[in-house]
């Protein structure tokens, strides 16, 4: 099989798994001549059986996710895919499309902006809550390791991650994945940690002249780790979820704006179509 | 509402388009205290309701997609989800993984490196898939178009873009898109420009010495193309498919080695599950 | 040698050159025990001997510059180290700064931000003189090669690259190189070409309504080919002047500002230092 | 002056100071017509007159450096301008490159992969150094300040960092720094107490298994601390130095290479020139 020369030998020996112990592993996706098997499924049978969600689960986690959980990951992968030209990954992106350069390098340059301070609150979220959570199973209530978490983080001057925008004083889309959670009974304690930290937090918001609800950020943060996400794969979520936000906005760019020109944040009005409503059949 | 003094004009008003010919525009997502309209669409609203790919199709291309087309672009960003440790992006992004990098800045390199050679023959093949249909408006068949275009390729001494595989001598991601098309009633000019220049290449495999079936790139570009894709949205397609599948190598990469490795292609097997087949209700 | 067994066998063998052709090759640098030679001196006698420009160039061309093509690259690495707030490099890092991503993340988006139309017309400006060069060896005089060339350009509807600044008539930093290129006799062909190419584009200025005389890159395009860089080199000496420009901009923004800042480009005022003079002994 | 209309206020006003608290402020670069100041000098008189490292110590300090600061600074870019093929930054560039990706994309992933395990050791090596010295400050001799340091690093079961190297068991690099700093004179509290530490290490050697001098990044450390540089601006000159090594590696990679090959660091050796020596009259 001389055209195969280049396949790792595992590969060549059609998927059986080797234990040579010099070699690296990867469980991820193997691939013979005219097969690919993400996870031990066929590729191409994946293809049109499987939500692009359902398969991101797969590949992450390692198993299919439940039809609820499928559908939670879709609505969490549409809740962040785009929030309007003001962001500073959206800024980087526009920043690198008006000078010319292929729309990878500006999409590269979008993800490298999502930092600690943006959408890393995600990460840092789940951290917090799985705090909560260690404080419930050393025999606190829900109720009171919430109040405990918060005035540990006010009186160290931080608002908590996952709380507050600086737009939205009731952020809808966490909204709406609570409401789903709920509806799909995937609630758990992640989702109620997180709402007994908004109930805790509600007391200050006038001392601190601003809303604490929970944000898209901590509603992501408590749904993917009542899904059995890893730390990293949370602010993972939130990058998939993005990436076409800032093709949307690269491509903008280049096919409405003249090159080179001084992008500037405050300087700009949308001109797209009113608000309308999904179609009924889609509802 | 001094509380909104960061908003940019526009999005202060409600949504109201303004025609302030000094500031620039922008026509995919408005932003308001508490709402958030993708082109028109309250995202709350778009989760749940939408799949992610009627969700990346409605910003791309600014209307919903039909619920064919949708389940079309889920297949596409499915097709190229993950292919296993050897690509050039995908070890570029486990060597920044290597050095205890953020996971954002490992899927950034590797996005990087979907260059003109790895990704980027979805546009070229877009492209030549149009010079074929311009040869067919002035008069040819299909057929003759295809054959046209080969033997140019041919003497040029080039592969045409999207045909062949460096694994795969019939890329059954290619072939499971087209009969994908064939079955939601997708297929139009541009499946059938490839599937003729399938054809008029047959000939010459046999001096080539390689099968140039479609591959996955050919296959994703006839398909946007006949959905209505601008060229450098086809190669966009692409890195949003691809994305889960850097994530989860950078993951792995962090979770089961050593930091600072040597990382060798040609040195690694795949110890993942065995060949197993989707749950029938998934089918 | 066993705590050398992760060293290429090349490197084991104490810098012998090899001849596996099944082996790739690299004429850098070389790697043993204690030693490291670059294209083969040690490096550590080159630490304290050589500038960094003339270790930039015999890494990038393979032997050591003449003293005075050493100054002149020295002069070429200082002249685009900064360029203020507005550039859309800086800009790209700035956004990514505001996040607290890590500074190697701010300057990689930067760095992206060298599209076609910012840096990029370094490769161009040589390319374009080349073109001049070719009607010169064709039988044309230097300034008939210049006048027909802009003429071309102009029809197009093209400035040609390298000539004129959004915000400088007169580049200061090109009036330098040329004054050095002529005082350490380096002026050569391409230099006596730009030159030209500024003396046939002036009778054009008034229609254009601009300036047109030759800008930084132009100059950095014409200095680099006269030393004999390859096109993609005289792009790539540009990254290396600018990067500390980035990283300086990086680390302000993350010691000056609060995160998460909309960066404004027509906001900013600069605070620094008045216009001073070198102190006497470095002239 | 109209043509400057896109010029920040304080630029078009000619380098004023201006004090409106509601713009923000940059100390780096001014602007004006046909003027670039950097810190204050004019950037064109800095041209020729200043080496590239005196610029960069300018540009990041605010000072001109002394004279032997400025010799100290060259000798630090010099030392780790590249390290053969082997470095997962250089990978990362070279995976880019092989996929035809502009050269600027190659290095940003090259920089990318500067992470905490891969030139991060500069910064983390600094604020190990400041530990000891508060230490001293306590009270301690820099000896015991020393020991204490690695008995609490080896306990916690960690080498300090800035020690020891996968390749080199007493790295030349780091020789030749810490000779310059003695010879010029600039030996200060951070050069003494890595000093120290390597003295404290010694006895642990033969138990460790591994020889733990001094590596160039605990080198590079200790002497742009006692130059009094920022922590992030440690790791930001590391990232000066190697991008020549980054670009000239990406340059090499598209020049002798096929596209899309798949790259094994193990399988490469040098065929570069052989030892030699600098001529005389660079010494």
């Amino acid at each position: 099989m001389s055209e195969h020369a280049t396949l790792p030998t595992g590969e060549r020996r059609g998927h059986s798994r080797t234990e040579d112990p010099q070699r690296w592993k990867s469980a991820l996706t193997s691939i013979a001549n005219n097969k690919i098997l993400v996870r031990g499924y066929p590729l191409d049978e994946m293809m049109g059986r499987l939500s692009f969600a359902d398969a991101v689960y797969l590949l992450l986690m390692g198993e299919l996710p439940t039809p609820t959980i499928g559908r939670m990951l879709n609505a969490v992968l549409v809740a962040s895919i785009d929030h309007g030209v003001t962001p500073p990954s959206t800024l980087a992106a526009r920043n690198v499309a008006t000078t010319g350069s292929p729309l990878k390098d500006c999409v590269a340059a979008g993800l490298l902006a999502f930092g600690p301070e943006h959408g890393g609150d995600v990460e840092a979220c789940m951290r917090f809550l799985d705090q909560g959570l260690t404080l419930v199973r050393s025999g606190r209530s829900m109720r009171e390791a919430a109040v405990e978490l918060v005035d540990d983080a006010l009186k160290s001057g931080h608002t908590p991650p996952g709380f507050g925008h600086r737009f939205h004083t009731r952020d809808p889309r966490a909204t709406r994945l609570f409401q789903m959670a709920l509806e799909l009974e995937l609630e758990d304690e992640h989702v109620r940690m997180i709402r007994a930290l908004e109930q805790a937090l509600r007391p200050h918001e006038e001392a601190l002249g601003k809303a604490l609800a929970a944000n898209v950020d901590g509603a992501i943060a408590a749904v993917c780790a009542d899904m059995g996400f890893a730390y990293e794969l949370g602010n993972a979520v939130y990058l998939v979820s993005r990436l076409p936000g800032l093709i949307a906005h690269a491509h903008e760019e280049r096919s409405r704006q003249r090159p080179m020109r001084q992008i500037d944040p405050k300087d700009s009005d949308y001109d797209g179509p009113r608000e309308r409503r999904l179609p009924e059949g889609r509802k």
